[in-house]
């Protein structure tokens, strides 16, 4: 390939409609053909002018190039004596190529690593048909009934003309005007008096686990977690290396006096009194006083996720633990992924005031604050009425979408699959016959688009008989009968018979 | 205050009107007399129907609020009796309420505690005036000309109907639409050869460099920081326990060699090679080999935050490192808060292969994919060529605004404060007498609402003389002499001369 005028850069190809520069794509490629070998080191380089018209560049372009890939060794300059193929560069590609070994992580990423085989299948949706209803997905509310007129319509007030109070960072704690919406709403419908400065926006209640633990856990600390339980705040947990002590739940709750026994002094509580995640129990007042007079004992934290209290059909709603608690011991946490939707992305803690300082620190390095934007329109929606009205509209609505599914479910899975009405939330719990495992049957299921979560990826101990958690907030209840026959079928499929 | 028939509830005020159930009125007020000591232990209470009268309520509103109370400890029913105020609340009361130690925190918020406050003056907007124009605060772009027609265009597209792809939780990774827009604009304009799937959205640079601190390092660990440089950075990695080696700049950047000598085994070094931060340095060449050769050599990570990579005004744009280094051991890190907006919170990482799954592992851990209206927004901002547009639109506008203020400064100071043109990025650099202490002066300015940063708050070590970083992207052409003289009129009322 060699000629008297050196080799023939016959490789390169230059497209002239290409928003890349000519002398970039230039750079690129020669780049590229030297790093794979086809144009060895010391091989030399036809003259500029012969390029030139060979490539049909101007002397310009070309030397724009060549200043690039000298610079970085690929090409070196003879005085005199033209241009070659540079080696500089071989010794830093043979090392950066030698068989690699794995890269040296943090521990927190190893951790986080080792949790994710086990524990990750349940908040994973990389196996999910975007262009598939929801499915039996629990924790997503009914998309189709979101007022999007109205939203809209708020939104676009906000995108009138750009000014700093929309466009710059936001106040670090968020939001002034959701700060009050959000006092003002917590104190109405679930008794918390608190003041709008205690109140910080974080995205969604996901961020607000992971401050709060960065806040108040060391590693190696104990933490009581409901079992089953959240997943994601236990995972947030296990990631900074803490140790969870798993607690049952009874018809009651949180078995406190299990963890009064096993582990006095733990740092940390964390439990969802109003409708315990995943199995739905609220929390009784006895229990809740427990818990409340263990922190004021030992000092420590309890972080009540407030999940799904919008969402009781059946029975009064009990005021949260952190209105019930004069210790200051509760932190509340809060989220608009539901009653909303989650990517809004908007989620909220209710801090002791002893807190508050230290929590906005960590906020502060960690992340700013959500967007305006979306601030902004969740608080017109909230101060303008339209929320505690979509509250109640979707209420209704997910108690009709549960009838249906648990009826359709009962008619056609009886015997393999035991359904009972739930008093709160947007899923149901189907039990499974004790022979089953719920892990292999949901991922059995996904290959059949029917997804669900297993019951056991919320459990830290087995206690329970398997079963799946199946949302029915996003299947319209004309639908029911065919998300229920779908799930027999794939059932059937996968040899799971009563 | 006590009769034959027990305590009468005077204090007792219900308000019709509120949206609070009476009940919950009810209980609030009491609960709020017992805590307070109004209502003692032992007192005994009206029978209910006299409270019924009395208080103009029904029996079951009086109940309700009776069982609340009574499961909380708060009153007691004594059979044949009647009701009294309760003891067993007492205790927890007055041991919650005991002088209260500090409460005890997680060594990481003990060390942004520790952070705080000497760092975090520079990135506290609290003393910032909120009507006023940005003032000459660095970081901030032109709000004014922000496209905000076309923007809200493009948004309210994605308004249109609601479905779960626009509002259901996003992918892991980010809008496959966005990251393929960013793949595409990392090649043509800063010579990246990568696949949309090593593109992951992050909520701002902000989060990726907690993420990647994180991710790679453990406490302890040492990082190479440019001196003076990033403070969002810096304070991420300190909060995970690491050492920061300062090391010093020169006009061809970060001195590697200075690296090299007195930590070669550090774990991570972190560079605003495009536009030093917030120096203006543009990292030559054999600097950037140097910084390559170093991580291969070493397995050490380079972060590159691309600062400003976009608004450059002189000199041909390098190509990015993670362009340059064919050992895979450069992180890519961009943000749109500059390039349309902060608020807007998008930012992306760019990893290699080998740090792609246990990066989103953590990042899955953390938090979730931002808003998808946003993504989707800005991923069509790109696709259509309005984003080229609107960086070739602001680079002009800011060198307008640059060549405005400068002029202003240079005017009005001279002899003061030393300023000279930078070719890249969004604020001058005011060099200071040596005798000033540049930190004092931001904070008086700001008593002036002049809003500036000091150098000092960039800086580990000391060996730079005193400056001023004054943002000149939001400062309108016509108004820089106004802006100088009112910042010439500060420093005289705060006595500093030249």
């Amino acid at each position: 390939m060699k000629t008297p005028g050196g080799v023939l850069l016959s490789g390169v190809a230059l497209d002239r409609d290409s928003q890349v520069p000519l002398y970039r794509q230039l750079y690129l490629q020669l780049r590229k053909q030297i790093l794979a070998g086809r144009l060895a080191g010391g091989t030399r380089l036809p003259s500029t002018r012969t390029l030139c018209k060979e490539l049909g560049l101007s002397r310009i372009t070309l030397l724009n190039a060549f200043d690039l890939l000298t610079a970085e060794g690929f090409l070196a300059a003879r005085t005199g004596a033209g241009t070659y193929v540079g080696n500089d560069w071989q010794g830093r590609v043979a090392q950066a190529d030698a068989p690699g070994k794995p890269p040296r992580l943090s521990s927190l990423s190893q951790a986080v690593h080792s949790l994710r085989s086990e524990h990750f299948s349940g908040i994973s949706y990389s196996g999910w048909d975007a262009q598939r209803p929801v499915s039996l997905l629990p924790s997503h509310p009914a998309y189709d009934a979101f007022p999007m007129p109205v939203w809209k319509r708020l939104m676009n007030r906000h995108l009138r003309k750009p000014d700093k109070a929309q466009l710059a960072y936001g106040e670090l704690k968020g939001l002034q005007r959701l700060r009050e919406a959000i006092a003002e709403y917590v104190f109405d419908a679930r008794g918390i008096e608190c003041s709008p400065e205690q109140v910080v926006i974080t995205s969604g209640a996901q961020q607000a686990f992971n401050l709060l633990g960065m806040l108040l856990l060391n590693p190696g600390d104990r933490v009581w977690m409901e079992d089953p339980g959240h997943i994601a705040a236990r995972i947030a947990f296990q990631a900074l290396g803490c140790q969870l002590v798993p607690l049952r739940i009874d018809e009651q709750g949180l078995d406190v006096q299990q963890g009064v026994h096993e582990c006095p002094d733990a740092r940390l509580a964390f439990t969802t009194p109003s409708r315990q995640h995943p199995l739905g129990t609220t929390m009784s007042y006895p229990r809740r006083q427990e818990l409340i007079d263990w922190a004021a004992r030992s000092q420590g934290w309890i972080i009540e996720d407030d999940c799904d209290s919008e969402f009781r059909y059946r029975g009064r709603p009990l005021p949260a633990l952190y209105a019930m608690d004069p210790g200051q011991r509760v932190i509340y946490v809060g989220t608009f992924s539901k009653v909303l939707y989650p990517s809004l992305r908007l989620g909220y803690v209710i801090l002791p005031e002893a807190l508050l300082e230290p929590f906005c620190a960590i906020r502060a390095v960690m992340d700013r604050s959500p967007s305006t934007l979306h601030q902004a329109t969740t608080a017109d929606f909230m101060l303008e009425g339209h929320f505690l009205g979509h509250i109640r509209h979707m209420r209704a609505l997910y108690q009709e979408r549960q009838a249906s599914l648990l009826e359709a479910l009962q008619r056609e899975l009886s015997g393999l699959l035991s359904v009972a009405p739930v008093e709160a939330g947007l899923h149901l719990i189907g039990w499974l016959p004790e022979t089953v495992d719920d892990d292999a049957l949901a991922r059995g299921l996904g290959n059949h688009q029917i997804y669900t979560y297993a019951l056991s990826d919320y459990c830290l101990q087995r206690y329970l008989p398997p079963g799946l958690l199946l949302g029915f907030a996003a299947t319209p209840a004309e639908q029911a009968a065919r998300r229920a026959s779908e799930l027999a079928n794939a059932l059937a499929a996968l040899g799971i018979r009563g």
